[in-house]
């Protein structure tokens, strides 16, 4: 059996990372980010299905264009960030599959294709991949802020038109400022959160 | 701003993790569990909405009445392993939020209560936890096997009755077989998942 990663590791990944709302001037380069995807395109989904699609904004015209499809309050939190990826579920992800699932396309695809099948599958694994986005980004020192509130259909439009993606959810990721963190919320007991059968 | 965790924790966690079918005798202590419950925990959710319920499947009985509702290729997967988390969003989670939001309980119940968004929350923040499941098992030296190929409506009948929780997917968990893995497929490119706006 493997041994637990070490208790850095741990508090850096879960205990001690936090949710950052503002941002130090630190760019995040591109380097940096193929190396995020080469982590996060590991973690595991259903029939390797991978539907997680990743816009990252990190141009000025794009970092407007996002913000001013974002509530209020999380407007700050990209136009400030170095870097603001858009994590989109491609529902459409099962074309893919040739490359994905080489040794059983056509199963696969078939099982994808019942109704209502494709949808879930997508937002259930696209949202396992954004998980892992959060926790390979965090592993590589940098910190993120993901967000929820902003316009989905309008970052349709504006980011994934004439596709089948579906904006999930949008996360900040770079240097964040310490004095940024909210006081931390409490979580619910091990009882309170479920059982043994 | 922090360092990369160790190359070791990184392929631990992704790079050289593996999705088992099948498992050794070795037990899952409750000890373990509610460590792996605790790391887990700490994971971002939309203003704390924590939705993921856990049923932490390890008897018998458990196992049978689970594995009968299964995938015919899962249910071996089920009853061999130490342990097979299911992993439930309750639609319901915002009766929590006077626990996970004190300070700001009325706004964020009133913001989730909109038509649609709680199922919405529930799903993709409950599948983030579940992510978080994957990577803190594979944190703690343990192996996973996540499995979408079951009947959700009658796992809900039979674990959640009486209770807004919705089936999400399941974990087998444990020690597991290095003879149980399949080839690894290949990932998408980073080109073919995104690119930079």
């Amino acid at each position: 059996m493997r041994k637990t990663v070490s208790a850095e590791a741990l508090d850096q990944i879960f205990r001690s990372a936090r949710t950052y709302n503002g941002w130090t001037d630190t760019p995040v380069e591109e380097r940096v980010v193929r190396q995020l995807y080469d982590l996060l395109k590991w973690g595991p989904t259903s029939g390797n299905s991978s539907p997680a699609r990743f816009v990252w904004v990190r141009s000025p015209e794009g970092k407007a264009k996002l913000a001013g499809l974002a509530a209020e309050k999380n407007q700050p939190k990209i136009l400030e960030a170095p870097l603001t990826v858009i994590i989109g579920n491609d529902v459409g992800f099962a074309d893919a599959l040739p490359k994905l699932m080489p040794h059983n396309t056509e199963a696969t695809q078939k099982a994808f294709a019942a109704p209502g099948v494709s949808e879930v599958t997508a937002m259930r694994n696209g949202s396992l991949q954004g998980a892992y986005l959060i926790i390979a980004a965090r592993a590589l020192g940098l910190d993120c802020g993901p967000m929820s509130g902003f316009d989905n259909a309008g970052v349709d439009r504006a980011f994934f038109a004439g596709s089948q993606i579906q904006s999930n959810f949008i996360c900040s990721i770079g240097n964040g400022d310490p004095a940024s963190v909210f006081p931390r919320n409490p979580r619910l007991s091990f009882a309170e959160a479920g059982h043994f059968d």
